[in-house]
């Protein structure tokens, strides 16, 4: 059997588990309606989107202590307003909250909530994600996402990639880090569980960025499983 | 509608979702069979149970740093076997390990899961207990019980009823102590969760220490619900 020894799933989300660019695109267009209606969603969630690793960036190198994402998302929606012609004084504060909120709403892959109740049958799972705890609960109770526990960073307190994130992970499951499996359409994110030595399945989602994508389209490394969606990933792991 | 403000409930599990004497007595049973056929099992389960609190109190007291549930279980099993006239060189540690993990496979009372599945359509549950996450995770597999998150003692670094505990859940879940309701079948807990601000709502187990139980059988202050279980529960909150 693939993964004998393997007790628990962790999963990457935004990118991995859900589509966050079209849900951030769908949501922002409503706002951009209102506010700068010439403006297109997709570039305006690209925006938000590229400065979430930078953000993280400061609680990772030590400049910040621990700051739970929903804080830095909303950071960066302020941020980017002015870059869209937005003064975001004339922005309602309801509206910038609800708006930065759309993060609790994405939308699954088709695959995913089907995959990940066969595979909750055989393993443990939980998302392994920088998004905070109540991030994960709200996508998770709208989208039907059968997790075991609700894992991450805001649990390690630490922001992947560091290693931290994944081994107090395993601590916490009681597990050593090759009895875990890090799910994930990210190819650095799976080199960094690698790294820490937990097993790695790569689950491409060639549309994350849109149709023109070329990052991570293929496997950079051998990773223990490699599966075109979480249907066949359950099928590959006899769940 | 009742609890308009309250966005989640957490629970107690030892004693109000499952029922922990019974099933370590059962399990116990077994193991007495093989080392201390004579024994009671169910005074043994008393006996075990009976060092859960003060093991506890030498983390609240600031004695021990925080060390997780079944760290304490194991010391304490292993404490009470001279108590049974088991020698403990004679016991295969695989049947320690096994017997100590009898508390992640403890049955839910009759209403419990039928209770939080329409608990759940409203609000978000997750257990509050002093149970470590693992512990809790395995518990809810096997039982079914759909929470949404395991929050308790382990995320929050401290035991009940040591107002860290209650005020950390509150903060994870980006709400205020008096949007949370903590549901316990113990007059002592619901008043620690009251000292913090939060909501409660008692649902006695009257046997959970047996036909002769004393403790608990009533109300010892005017909690904000009162309820004869998980399904009363959800009738009276419109869940």
């Amino acid at each position: 059997m693939v993964f004998k020894n393997v007790q628990a799933l962790v999963f990457d989300v935004f990118g991995t588990v859900v589509d966050w660019r079209t849900g951030i695109a769908r949501e922002a267009a409503e706002f951009l309606a209102q506010y700068a209606p010439e403006t297109d969603s997709v570039a305006f969630a690209d925006a938000w989107r590229r400065r979430y690793s930078p953000a993280m960036e400061e609680v990772r190198s030590g400049r910040r202590p621990f700051t739970r994402l929903d804080v830095l998302h909303r950071e960066n929606l302020e941020a980017i307003l002015p870059e869209f012609g937005i003064n975001s004084a004339e922005v309602s504060p309801s509206d910038l909250e609800s708006l930065n909120l759309a993060w609790h709403r994405l939308d699954p892959w088709p695959d995913a909530v089907s995959g990940l109740q066969r595979l909750k049958q055989r393993f443990i799972i939980a998302p392994l994600s920088n998004g905070n705890l109540r991030l994960m609960v709200d996508m998770g109770k709208r989208a039907g996402l059968p997790w075991d526990a609700i894992l991450g960073a805001e649990v390690a307190r630490a922001y992947k990639p560091a290693p931290e994130v994944y081994l107090r992970t395993a601590e916490i499951l009681m597990v050593s880090p090759d009895q875990v499996c890090l799910v994930a359409a990210h190819n650095g994110d799976l080199a960094a569980a690698r790294r820490c030595g937990m097993r790695t399945a790569f689950v491409p989602r060639p549309t994350e960025h849109g149709s023109n994508q070329t990052t991570d389209l293929l496997p950079t490394q051998e990773w223990d499983v490699i599966a075109v969606d979480f249907v066949d990933l359950a099928s590959q792991l006899d769940a």
